[in-house]
């Protein structure tokens, strides 16, 4: 018995399911381990102060040496994010395609890594084998240029991972997904599909990205004023087609925003943009242009409050200012969270007198995922045993699972799984059989994973109602200075002295009492002065400022 | 030139103009002042802690003695909810419709002040004067019944405020907006019109009331599970509607949610809702019925943590736990900031095992704003020679006003206000001359106006690096006791011990300087203190958290 559970296919996603974001999938056939991506996501707004968010590492540093590398489906910060803090704890070799080694190198130049790790360009079609694993690329649409679904074998089992994908019969490469070898490979005998749930809530199909490129044409016609265009900075087709526009309509282009020009520049340099002679120009130049003559390609297309156009829309982007008349327009729909910053990057472009079009009023925009006709097609071509919805939260996951079920999948064969899952798989059954130790590790600044729950609370409870500290010079049990109350974050002071002095009072008489009843234990010192001074300030404002007292001992 | 100065209509908008909420219209007309509407907004991202914000009352306390009474258009939180707060500077008399006014005595009732505040009921027709103004109540259509305009007459001018509206011919209550008054009184000459520009972006026209009743009886129907209807608990028709499909269907319906419980009581009271004998029932004896005999209306449609159905959906909810198959409705819009939230909830529901139905898979929402279509029919009706956009942000206010040109409006006649512009109007113009104070107050617990930026900024800065205390008891220029350094919110202190101990040498080695240098200026050596330590630790972390330096003199 125990030979044969060997001889079984682990999958455990540590990230991905069941969220939108830090997607990376263990895959593991007896001693072997490899890695599909390796993301970040971002915080959501119970963490407090937080940068980034890795995936925990534990379960990949527990079996460090069993790991053959890592593949990678494509370059966005979701499944390549993480690379650099994951080498940090060990040497891996990358394997991925040129566009996404390029954006990869990027991260590892800034963490000093790049030198040290061995990076493998592979191109569609490739098979390489890891360990017992042979892995398959496969070319797929994407809203980045150069992204590959992933054929995995194994002697346990045949599984294709989708990665993110849409089908775009014209993509602006006429790099089509590779639709006859999903075919090729469903006829072979696929155990599992694992497949991009992110638009399944989404009838029909995913318009093609060249049908933003008609709309900028469209949109530029006749104007004779500036024209900015913000975008995801990894959007490189939808960046070929603002500078296509500009090309047809005789205008240079500037590029603004730090992402903005490192995408840019690598996507050039790696031949993925086509930018003709004397079109690029340095965007400190820009003035020695007639109005008519310029497009600013520029991020913040997420109100992201530092990006180059949230800058522009209070007028505080030292190279570039927006005046009246100038048309600015928003390709890129708000990621969910981020409603509220876009529009009021939208509201403060009107204030200054732009005409600003955006996804509410106009096409200019399409999604990179593939909604439910294109999902149908996928599934259809690939015909999986066993079927797991990935990159999505449970909700999509669920709607995917039904999905499968409409085209003939048994119920039990299409298993909803999490972040965490092991997964057990042969030809036979596909099943869930524990959990791995999964969850978030945060980044903080300098720090990785420093600052967890404890941290967190504080910082909600300093948000809410501030903090209010009490200090207190005691010797031998009785107060020889303060106390002294101080409190930030809590009410304004000055407006508000008769309340402290209260509260002072409050605490000498919490001090007197315990002075009297001979209590020196210093936590129960510290217990009565914060209990007395909460019920006064609550029963005083209805708020519970974390309170803090400092007890010091001085020798007299 | 000083009487005819005096002989102009003020308007003063003090919320509700660059933004959706706490709507607050101030008309001023010789030594008299009415005001419409007087509302509430929630808090944005950058408020922590705080629970509501209203408008700014300055000139309203400023001009107390001059004011006639409040004037409410219709009975949601954001043109009702800052009544009582505003009731608490000044007694006055409020006008409204019998629903509006009871949703206010609610409030009112809260605060204390039913029994010191005279209420009116007004209905759709009638006139009332208050001091030099005659202002009529327009019936229209909108997301809670009783919802009326005004026309707002004096001796300098006519406006047309139309509160907010939408046009429904097939409304629930079958009391359709009073189109052809408006029709008169565009006839007779209106000099301004403000309308609500909510969805003003959107073309086309608002679907009826009715569309989501028949849409409720068919999801209701061959239903065999308990049936969950989350909506605005204010939105009586659609109440009524819910109820309307259970008694189709045979079922009972119990209502949980506080505010769901409060309104639904008053409108049943005041004869808005219809509720056939034996169909209420308490949620509490729901177990006394089967499965396919129950709904319940919940509150919760937007996700709001402490409501009915965020809490079932984690089960914390007392009173009633969804179960596998339990079909729940959402049935509203995630107001925007709020998609997240209704997401995680949604998300929540399908983990129990609920079936979902939300906006993005069905039409089980229609809107109580106008589009495209109905502003157009407003506008054409009420015929005014100046036009101001009222209840928007910019965008929606500037979309509005072009809205108005291109029905031949000239494009000096639509004037975009904000929030605080004091507008003057007679029958030949229509400008600002200037700025009242505006603004928001805060409301923190019992604190009206307390926390300010500084609290603010100081929360801000706690929530997103926490705060580094440093105690010092000293005497004569000498440290007795001390350097205490203690962290909140900062780092997970057990297992930083070592940039604590750090810390606090870096704290030792300022002080001893400045002993050395014989500094006793306090400040100067709190100064000290942070700089090295702000210098220390973001060297060490890339963090900055708060710094707070606390010496104590003590006597030796």
């Amino acid at each position: 018995m125990a030979t044969k559970k060997n001889n079984k296919l682990k999958i455990i996603p540590l990230g991905g399911l069941g969220e939108v974001g830090k997607n990376l999938t263990v895959f593991e056939y007896k001693k072997d381990i490899i890695i599909v991506d390796c993301g970040i996501t971002f915080p959501d707004e119970t963490m407090y102060g937080i940068d980034i968010v890795l995936p925990d590492f534990t379960y990949l540093v527990n079996n460090k040496d069993r790991i053959k590398g890592i593949v990678v489906t494509h370059g966005h910060e979701d499944h390549i994010g993480a690379i650099p803090y994951l080498l940090k704890e060990m040497n891996l070799p990358i394997y991925a395609t040129k566009l996404t080694v390029g954006l990869i190198d990027n991260k590892l130049n800034e963490h000093g890594l790049l030198r040290s790790t061995e990076r493998n360009i592979i191109k569609p079609k490739d098979r390489i084998d890891l360990g017992g694993f042979n892995i398959e690329f496969i070319r797929v649409n994407h809203s980045i240029a150069d992204s590959v679904a992933l054929c995995i074998r194994c002697d346990a089992a045949t599984v294709v991972h989708t990665g993110d994908f849409k089908i775009d019969y014209t993509p602006i490469d006429e790099e089509v997904i590779d639709l006859p070898r999903f075919a090729e490979i469903g006829n072979e005998g696929v155990d599992l599909l694992m497949a991009d749930s992110t638009n399944v809530e989404l009838t029909g199909f995913t318009l093609s990205e060249k049908s933003v490129g008609k709309r900028f044409i469209e949109l530029f016609d006749g104007v004779q004023s500036r024209i900015v265009v913000a975008t995801f900075a990894s959007n490189v087709h939808r960046v070929q087609q603002i500078i296509d526009a500009a090309v047809v309509h005789g205008r240079k282009v500037a590029v603004s925003g730090r992402s903005m020009i490192n995408v840019t520049t690598t996507a050039h340099e790696l031949g993925y943009l086509n930018i003709p002679k004397g079109t690029l120009i340095d965007i400190k130049e820009i003035n020695k242009y007639d109005d008519h003559e310029i497009v600013v390609i520029s991020t913040g297309s997420q109100g992201e409050p530092m990006a180059a156009l949230s800058r522009m829309a209070v007028g505080e982007y030292r190279q570039f200012s927006i005046t009246a008349g100038d048309l600015v327009i928003l390709s890129a729909s708000p990621i969910p969270g981020n409603e509220k910053m876009v529009m009021q990057v939208i509201n403060n472009l009107f204030k200054l007198g732009a005409e600003v079009v955006y996804e509410k009023l106009a096409e200019v925009h399409v999604s990179g995922h593939a909604r439910q006709e294109e999902l149908k097609l996928m599934h259809t071509l690939v015909k999986p045993k066993f079927f797991i919805p990935v990159h999505g939260e449970y909700r999509m996951l669920k709607h995917h699972a039904e999905l499968a079920q409409t085209l003939g999948m048994p119920e039990e064969n299409a298993l909803i799984a999490s972040t965490g899952s092991i997964i057990e798989l042969d030809k036979n059954s596909c099943r869930e059989i524990g959990k791995a130790p999964s969850g978030v590790t945060l980044v903080d600044g300098l720090g990785v994973g420093d600052v967890g729950n404890i941290v967190l609370r504080d910082r909600k409870h300093l948000s809410e109602d501030g903090i209010f500290i009490v200090m207190v010079t005691m010797s031998k049990g009785k107060t020889v200075a303060g106390p002294d109350v101080i409190s930030r974050g809590f009410v304004y002071v000055r407006e508000s002295e008769e309340l402290i002095n209260e509260a002072r009072n409050v605490v000498k008489a919490a001090l007197q009492k315990c002075e009297d009843k001979k209590i020196t234990d210093w936590n129960k010192i510290k217990g009565a002065v914060r209990d007395a001074l909460d019920q006064f300030l609550y029963e005083k404002t209805k708020r519970r400022p974390m309170i803090l007292p400092i007890l010091m001992e001085v020798k007299q």
